[in-house]
């Protein structure tokens, strides 16, 4: 089947991107917007920075480790539906026979050719079953490595994101001179992102190179106002 | 087309508890674990408050916008394959009839019976259309509205699931005692959340229920021992 092979590939690719822009969106914005909260609200860098990496390990192993385990029950629901169509194909084949016959009548195929279809499949269990896999239930087989590397792929880019805002607090120690230079660098840092992303997407690059600042800023501008406010 | 219509209803539903997981798996998650983290590294509540506060604040924004944009970049990516596919089967018919072909190739169907459906299909564009879309492309039609109510799902679900980890610092003054009483809250707080997510996913809701609180409790001592080493 080349075109199932072809399908998978396709998703596999941008599966991996998917899950840097999800790593890096929120791991360039959260730890940005929680140190420009705490400059408003403390006197030196230490605890901006104890905050910060505490929030980037958190941040990284609740998206990694989270991502991880639902990666793991998405395989565990393809089984489980997978072992269900097989024996539905065996012990009631005239209710799916029907099933693949109500696709195909959606796409306006006549009541012969539906019939033709469905005879066909009967007689080939194994992609009959897989059928409906893919087209009645929209479900396919991911890679077994998917989980793992979707896991660590994200938790990745989440840490890298989160390193940006803070690299800038290491350095200075006055933590209203630090965010300066860290708003200035993660600003920099959204737009180039949100622009590769938009390459990546299909959307508009800046378009979305201005939209993902825009969610940084406003972010980071709320958490800011809300932590004076609360100090 | 019920079948169709039966699909969407289908993915709507799932669509809000997803957005719910999402919402309140991070939300749960980090904010309980950044307050564990600095609660081994200040003497005083008032600073737990304003970085978990910060923190809830960026990231549903994050969480929330950034859902919002995305889904915005699909429907657009939708509108822009829609217009594609229909621009093809006017302009370049036999490939895409082609495409048609290698589909039900793939699935053992004889080539007189996939010659029978690609012209009937031909006859029907928009069909045609909905079944590229669909079947070669994997892509459905959201709600006009599915973009807006995931964002608010998402956010209000990350602010909510954050609030039960801060809750005991603002009743208790003393760190390390708001600590303990916070750890008892959000460990039993994500053993329901997980059971229930578990009984919505089809995952095993006790297993889901102790994998949700490990990747919890893990985050917060990660970033506990993290901010420790820090400060």
């Amino acid at each position: 089947m080349p075109q199932h092979n072809h399908v998978e590939k396709h998703f596999m690719g941008s599966d991996f991107v998917r899950d840097i822009v999800i790593g890096m969106s929120d791991g360039l914005t959260v730890p940005f917007a929680l140190a420009a909260g705490l400059s408003g609200a403390v006197d030196t860098t230490t605890l901006i920075l104890t905050a910060g990496s505490a929030e980037i390990a958190a941040g990284s192993i609740a998206m990694g480790l989270g991502g991880y385990l639902a990666g793991k029950t998405d395989d565990e629901h393809y089984e489980n539906e997978l072992k269900r169509e097989q024996l539905e194909v065996v012990e009631v084949p005239d209710r799916e026979e029907e099933e693949v016959a109500e696709i195909f009548r959606g796409y306006g195929l006549e009541e012969e050719q539906v019939k033709s279809i469905t005879s066909t499949m009967r007689k080939n269990p194994d992609q009959w079953v897989d059928f409906m896999m893919r087209f009645e239930l929209g479900l396919e087989k991911q890679e077994p490595s998917r989980a793992r590397n979707s896991a660590i792929t994200i938790a990745i880019s989440y840490i890298v994101g989160g390193l940006i805002p803070l690299m800038p607090y290491f350095f200075i120690h006055h933590p209203a001179s630090a965010l300066k230079v860290s708003v200035i660098v993660t600003l920099l840092a959204l737009l180039v992102f949100g622009y590769v992303k938009g390459r990546f997407t299909g959307a508009k690059p800046w378009k979305s190179a201005i939209q993902t600042a825009v969610v940084g800023g406003l972010a980071a501008a709320v958490a800011f106002g809300l932590a004076r406010l609360l100090s």
